[in-house]
Formats: structure tokens, sequence, C-alpha cells
């Protein structure tokens, strides 16, 4: 089987996108042949903002029902993969939209959210996240971590701080996911991981998805494919073939406000990072690139079994984990 | 000057009032001499409800202008001494009501918020309260205290854990307060300050209320008025004389509900403690018996001038203070 013929017969699941959601990235999802992924409805907002981005999202895929389809089990991952669509999963990168309603859980999860990162880099009601000094998991924290594992959303650890991060990985009863992250043992960054830390997921269970967002690559702005391999590589030999994944982390569409927005806590105050130019690694540098890293994985030397593993195969059965199939 | 004579000419501050707001309330606060209170609007609160308890608080304060009158500034504290009425300073019990906005701050300012205790209890977007494990004051909390020594709001610490009121303490510019504490010399419990935690908040410039709530004095609802000065007394030796007034905790009118409310996180969520039955210490078991701790102060062996600074002047300057006025 060819790079590309491999490519398109796998099933491909990018573990988070958080582009502007317009009919021109669902075409370029296409284009990139994802079966599904994990897309962002919620950063900063709050609960009502949230379900106002679901409701503009579900008109979208309501108008572009010719090339995606909502995703609330595998079986509609499948699905997808049949009707040759991409499966929309929605996702948070920040617990702030349930606010202080536990029973906000389950109103997202039937909204169609399936995995939800607790803290977006700051601290909030359930722990801390990774540019700030992290307190751990808070008692609330708790209750909404058991109420995740309850209803079948994925707890996502990515932006949370190491201490938040490793009680959440001991508190969950269901495997945990980094959906999009680096090793910091290719560069230190207060986002990426270190051995360490990949290690304890992968031995309690969890799983890992590596990001190609090039500022917390080693080669930064000039970073190709063959770094983003280089990293899914390293982290491989830590959480081993079957706990890896991909979550590219495309920002495709956004401007310049997006990353002001982004950047600073809570959308307006203190400024956190700044990421300087946002430029996707040569190769990948679109959603329509995606069979590149097909190609790319098998060039390493990486088996057929090992790339559709990758590739989505091991974020399938992880789902049906979580999500109680 | 007689104890009663004394307690009518001085000015009587209450740091803390959690009462049911209603005109019988107000009637009894005009039968205890107040002079002023700080009168609690928000617990677990969302910003727009807390708006709503000062909206139907403004409309009892407009109702009751017989009794009662607003307070900005302590010059309105001062007119209500002339005028015969309680002044009402609404306060918070939790910076939850911010929200995640920093501008809020301000808002409340303007509708008459003078005191906000940063966390009830548990962990918040500022900091951790005393009923959990603390991880001290965060990124987003300093700027809260920012805005809050900016605006002229004075920082109240009393059901905030040890790590984040020391580091609010270090933090603020302007005088912080435990509005309602009692001393663990006297009784351990986490809801009481250490010695040290007293002679801290002491040392930089600020201030502590003592509440005579019964299930944090040694003799529980077997209490008496004269618990309440023994512990007066006790956390006057350790802050002086100038930094030390009352916070009384009065929950006057609150059945069982209120109870089950405010001690489960968030008012529904898990229960952080149980305070089996409240009974206010014997004599001074209502609002309206207030003259009786002016009286027990100095049959204790205070001065007159050291029963005016604890009832009241202490308290008037302080406020002065941080408003800056």
């Amino acid at each position: 089987m060819s790079p590309s013929e491999l490519h398109s017969d796998a099933i491909v699941i990018d573990g988070l996108i958080i582009g502007k959601w317009d009919r021109e990235l669902l075409e370029d999802m296409r284009r990139g042949g994802l079966t599904a992924a994990n897309c962002t409805v919620s950063v900063w907002e709050d609960f009502q903002s949230t379900v106002d981005n679901i409701v503009a999202f579900n008109k979208l895929m309501a108008e572009c029902s010719d090339l995606v389809r909502p995703v609330r089990t595998t079986a509609d991952i499948r699905k997808a993969k049949e009707e040759g669509k991409t499966g929309i999963l929605y996702g948070f990168q920040n617990a702030h939209a349930f606010e202080d309603q536990i029973g906000y859980v389950e109103v997202f999860k039937q909204l169609g959210v399936g995995i939800v990162q607790l803290c977006y880099n700051t601290q909030n009601l359930v722990g801390t996240g990774c540019y700030e000094r992290d307190g751990g998991l808070s008692d609330f924290g708790r209750e909404i971590v058991a109420e995740m594992n309850r209803v079948g959303v994925m707890c996502d650890l990515s932006h949370v701080g190491a201490k938040t991060s490793e009680e959440v990985i001991l508190e969950s009863k269901k495997p945990v996911c980094y959906s999009h992250c680096l090793p910091s043992g290719l560069k230190e960054h207060p986002r990426n991981k270190s051995d360490e830390a990949l290690k304890f997921i992968a031995d309690h269970g969890g799983f890992v998805g590596v990001t190609m967002f090039a500022p917390f690559l080693k080669n930064g702005p000039n970073s190709t494919i063959d770094d983003y391999v280089e990293a899914i590589e390293y982290i491989m030999n830590i959480v081993g073939e079957d706990a890896i994944g991909i979550g590219t982390d495309f920002t495709q569409g956004h401007g310049p406000d997006f990353f002001e927005w982004l950047t600073h806590d809570k959308g307006y105050a203190r400024r956190l990072t700044n990421f300087g130019e946002v430029i996707n690694p040569q190769g990948i540098r679109t959603v329509g690139e995606f069979p590149n890293l097909t190609e790319a994985l098998l060039k390493r030397g990486l088996s057929e079994q090992q790339v559709r593993k990758i590739m989505g195969e091991n974020w399938l059965r992880t789902l049906a984990d979580v999500w109680g199939e």
C-alpha cells in the first residue's frame, strides 16, 4: 500500500483543532482525509457563551452536511469514515464553562462535548494551568472528575499544571490524556511535558496526543514535518505504540486578535505568553496537508500497523473506553 | 458614664452580619445601637444573583429609611450616628461574584460594596478557602487585589486559607482584615486563626474583627458573652488595641435551609462542615443585645477608651484608610 493509499484507508483522528470554524476549514479537513477531530468550542467562555458557540457550530454542520457529521460515539466516527465525511467531536480547552455547576458536565455531554481540558493555562475552580504556580486538583475538581467519569467525558490535561495533572491521573477512574503536547526532552517549555510526566500518564493507562505547534518545537518557526515526526517517535519510545496519537493544535483561519485573546488570562487580563509568529512546520502548514504526516511517519521507518495506530486507531479505542461503549 | 450611656454615645460597628434581611432585623439593629454594619449580600451567588440581592436590599432600605441609610464613605457612618440610624455597608463573603471580570470590582464598589472576602471556604479563581488544601493566591487573584486596592474595597480573609491569607497580606497595599474570626489558641478549628497568623496580619498593618459564632468558641453552644469577651481580650493581647474590632457573624432570622446552603460547596455540592445547632452566646443572642457587649468589656476591666476603639472607632479609622478618604 502506498503512503497515500494507507492514509485514505486509515482512521485518521486529530485530537485537537482550534481553528476558525467555517466551510473553508471543513473542506480542508476533507482534503486532509480526517475521519474525525476534537474541535475546540470553549477556552475562556462561560456557560452561555459556550452554548452559543455550539449553536453556531451546529448551524455550520447543518449547512455543511456534505462534509461533516456530528460525533457522539465511536460508531459515529466509523460512520464518518464510511461516508467519506469528517466527524466533529466538540471539546473544551477549559472547564471554566462548567462554572460552579457539576450538573453542567452532563448538559454539555448531551450537546456533544466528549473531551474537556480541565484548566487552560491558569487557575480555575478545578485546578491550575501550566503558566502559574500549581496548587493541585481542588476538592470541587475531584467532584468534576468523578462526574466526567460518570457521564463519559474525557479529561484532557495538555495545558494543565504538573501537580494538578498528576492528581487527575490518580483521581480519574477512566483513561485521561494530554491531547496535544510535546516533550520537554526536545525543548524546555512550560507547555511541554517531561519524560517523567509522559511515563506517569502512560503507566496509569492514559493517552498522549502529539502536537506540531511550532513555538514548542525545538526549531520553532523553522520546523519541518520531520521535527514533528521526531517528537512523535520520542514520545512513542516513552509511552509505547498503543498510547499515542495525533493532536495537531491547528489554529487555521485565525488572525492576530485570536492569539491576543488566547494568550491573556480570561481572554483580556494579564499576558501569559507570547507565541510570536505562528507558522506550522513545513510540510504540514495546513490541515489539507495531513497525508504528508502518514508519508513522513512511514519514511521514518514506522510500520504500517504503527502508523495506523498513531494516526487514529489508538484514539478510537481510548475514546470508546472513556465513553463507556 | 454608665455602660449604657457609653454604648449610646459610641460609634458601634459590626464588621460582619449575615442575617435574613428584613425590617425586623433592621429594627433589632437599632435596638442594639449599631451605627453601621458590614452586611453580607453574596456568598455562593454569581454576578447577576448578587446584583439581584443588592436590588432587593436597596428596596428594603428605601422602605426602612426611618431605620437605616446606605454607607459609601465613613462620613455616611458618622451621619448615621447623628441621625440615629444604622449605616448599611454591603459586603461579600466570596469573590466568586466578580466571576472572571476584574472590571466587576469597580461595578460593585459603585453599588455600595466596600468589603469583600476573597474566598469562602473553598477554592475560587482568586485563592483557596480554609476548608481545603490551600495552594495560595493565584496570579488572577493578585490582579483582583490590585484592583480592590485601586478602587477602595477592603480585602477580608476570615474564611480564607492560611497560605492565601498570608500572600494577600503581603500583596495588598492597603490594610486587610479578618473581619470575623476567633483564635485557635482558645479552640482548634479550621476557621480559627493561630497566634502567628494574628500577629502576622497586625504586623503588616491589618485588622482583626472578633466573632462570637458559638461553634468556634471553646464552650460551643454553652458559651456566654464572657467567652466572647475572653476571645476579644486574647486577640487584643496579640494585635494591640488599635487593630481590633467586632465582627459578630450574626445569622439572625435564618433557618436550617440557610445553613445547609452555607455549609455545602457552591451552596449544593459536597458538605464542608456541620455546625450543629447554632446558638449565640448567652447575653448576646440577638443583635438587640449589643449593649451587653459594651457592659461586659467594661466589666472585664477595659478602659472606656479601649471599649470605644473596639466597638467601632478602629473599624472607622481602618475603613477610611482603605477607602482612600
